[in-house]
């Protein structure tokens, strides 16, 4: 259907960088984690973004994941890697870095500090400029509970106009105008659910998958969403949905990158660390989470 | 499975009160409208909510409206009245009135002139006193583009723990948050999409059915969308839920009661002007809408 | 300087509707209210705004309470009346009410129930069709707290043409823009600060007074910062400007009407109830009031 | 009044960061912009603020730039710098290494990437190891237009606990709010405007001075407000203030720094390039930004 541009259909767990009590990126845990998703059927892994602290993270740093990453995850999975920086310039740079170090595709933060400036033409410019650059394709991360910024469905499909921009990752679940997209811009613009408590949905209207924090911690279940669904079986999709927007919720607008951190604590998975301004997750939040990933069938 | 609640699943009309040119109610623009809409399997209707201008009409414009509307609608459909005022005891007496008239349930938007002072309490004892007042069920209306305020979950299942308090109509789209209330209150809080842009998203995390301006033009595609979740058919249902979006939009968010009064004209149905401050819909937006309808299949 | 326009320059207070136990509205309360303020240099009343209530109120209400109101303020003093609705035909006939009960100008609220349609054409239709129906002036009323909207610059000069429409209450508090007003629009048009918080700085930007909550409580002291501006005595009125924030915060955004009604309880004023949905204040709320008005040297 | 404290009485321009055409820093053009500013009486100098577009610079650009203006602001005038980082430990290196190339005081914007978890604790925690990792005073930098976070008067009075943060420049224009923190925090806690469209109104509610984008291309009008209010004459203050708001707005929220320095080159100062993804101004931004300026005697 795509021909040959880079299939997005699937899940893909947005990776949450490891950090040891010194501050220090443990690749130890990042090497853990990923072994432990390898065992399921997922399309991909995505670093550097949101849940990956990217902001927290010098050049060097990133340099340094990206690598550990594209050693850690099979050939036959995609490796995608959050890309964007406030300037056309360093966006350019760290994406041909990404390239050049085995990425399959980039993701891409729109700039956001200027937003009263950041026009559609500003916009396309600068993610045109960027696909312009590299040789391997670009997404659209549209996150504005991050970038204070949601991508109206005009600017995203001019964004779209450029050959080498595959698609969008959506966080901000406005579904309908994921539908509005879907529409607009057919099956060659994949759209991805930027989270998992609203997969489902976004599915009912053309999404062809996600990056879903929650992924790490139950790739099982979010799995089988997707899988009921292509084998028809609505109702059982729709039960499996309800039951884990509570604990999706947990690990991302409710605490975050903490609160994923503590989950896959609490599941055996590697623990790390947040860096600050970020805090770690203390009580009563931790005994939350647990009950919340107990009730959801997850712990 | 609600026992003695009224049932609320299927797909409800909030009817546009038509208006002459004169500015006066049009009964007989109403009574051909309600019969177009009877040839379709809906499950009853709504009147004096949002698109039915309520906030423009008088206290005996809206009592003869719900005469009207009741003498219109069959005894086997549902008669839903929009009764929510900016006062606790003027939303009470509205209520009763349209108990008195037939009603068979109340649609109450929160009061929301004085949205910083509307805590959960002040919600709550709202929304229970009109409860305990009426002997007919009350279905809340989150409708934040016009109220200005999105009830969040906590609250809703605050004010749901009146008995009588049966259900939830929602214009806010946040579909995250429909699941999370599901999951919540259980199968007796019955949801309802407020709009067709999300029909589909919404039944998928366990809505009932919907009140949605788009019914009123387009009735059987509505219908059809719930029709082929229950058989199963999951992509037809995706089909035709993405192609009624751009429609929808048209007569909701985008150009509102105008664009639906006029797109009732282009199809041949009862036409009517709307009410100052609004403005009925001129060029471009009347050959903006005709082009939308058609390419929707609508017209 | 404004030839034979209304001269809106002073402080007016905005007074609360008092309500008895019973819900009835308290009419010796008003008076007394009202004579209280008489022995102060106000330049004159506003009833039926906001901190009035007016949405809580039925039309015979709200007619009783301008006879009322005019039967009480000095001939010499001007009587200006909330009389916005939702739709241009109500608040046409609402402010020819208020014209003819002795009204010297009325105080129209935006329409806002259709925010997403309310544009600078249908915004200026609808008050220039108001200032067209009366002859009487009519003063713009700002309030994005409560409508969910805040009017442009460009939108307030399009109303503004209209030769009736004489001027405007902003409670929005931008006080960059109330200066844009003012050199775009000249002494013309006067501009009330819609907030004591920010009486002093709207001055500084070219307003001509305001219609302030805490006149109802502290009307010495907001009346000394306009005259210690007028002796020049710049360093003076900043320390009462400041001094008094805290109080406003008060009976305005923090606990709104009920704070007020609380605070003027406890100053010996006539004290009353709110109307439901609001909710009376209670401890600690009431103890904090108590404590503000001490500190501010009010109580 | 202040004891041992930096005193940040007076106006500060923040200066943008001058780039030729091959994007490089123009370190000439630079020189000569501070010499034009150094003949009036300013009490120092910014650097590497938003107008410095520090978001669009390398670690390396940062530091060059620091050197720069060190050598060329006099001993006897303020330099500040700009170095909130995202993460709390870059933002510690950037503050230490712009104490060691001899910054004055540092102006730390919050960490706003992960918003919604950008509690008063997390934020106090950042700023307080901020402030106790350098020995030259911290301030804090409010910028909701960029940020996309509004600090609330609570968070800033946590976080000025600290001995070693004395002050805030405010973006945000809520006037009220500068009047509460300076009543809440006294002398001690040095408020500077943000924006000149409302310093004579912050003057009013306690600030001290500005931080002031127009101070770059109008710093005789600026200083005159301050001025004027220091020799009581509270009507000339008041109409040089009106008339600034306009140029002031078409170099900051209208235009941005594009529109600042099209504004210099206008006025005979160093022209210099913006970087992507901000645009350079254009027609007809251009002819509207030069009719501004001559229209407020600036040009």
């Amino acid at each position: 259907m795509l021909g040959s541009i880079l299939d997005l259909h699937g899940l893909f767990p947005p990776i949450p960088t490891p950090f040891d009590e010194t501050g220090a990126i443990d690749s130890a845990a990042l090497a853990e984690h990923i072994r432990f998703l390898s065992a399921f059927d997922l399309s991909g892994y995505v670093v550097l973004g949101s849940n990956g602290e990217a902001v927290h993270l010098s050049n060097d740093e990133r340099d340094r994941l990206v690598k550990m990453a594209r050693a850690l995850v099979p050939k036959d999975r995609l490796l995608i890697v959050g890309t964007g920086c406030p300037s056309t310039r360093q966006t350019i740079e760290t994406s041909k870095q990404a390239a050049s170090l085995g990425a399959d595709a980039v993701l891409v933060l729109p700039p956001h500090y200027y937003r009263g400036r950041m026009t559609m033409e500003a916009l396309a410019a600068h993610f045109h400029a960027v696909a312009d650059a590299i040789d391997i394709p670009v997404i659209i991360y549209n996150m504005p509970a991050c970038t204070g910024m949601d991508l109206d469905t005009v600017t995203i499909a001019a964004i779209a106009e450029h050959a080498n921009i595959i698609g969008l990752k959506d966080s901000g679940g406005n579904i309908a105008k994921l539908g509005v997209l879907h529409q607009m811009l057919g099956d060659g613009f994949q759209i991805l659910a930027g989270s998992a408590s609203f997969l489902l949905p976004a599915l009912s209207v053309g999404a062809v998958g996600g990056v879903l924090a929650l992924v790490n911690i139950a790739p099982a279940q979010c799995l089988s969403i997707q899988e009921n669904v292509q084998e028809g079986n609505w109702d059982r999709a729709r039960e499996i949905q309800v039951q884990l927007i509570e604990a999706n919720t947990a690990v991302t607008s409710r605490w975050g990158v903490a609160g994923l951190k503590a989950a896959m604590q609490m599941m055996g998975l590697p623990s790390s660390f947040v860096r600050a301004p970020l805090l770690d997750l203390r009580e009563p939040g931790l005994g939350q989470v647990k009950q919340i990933l107990k009730k959801s069938n997850i712990l």
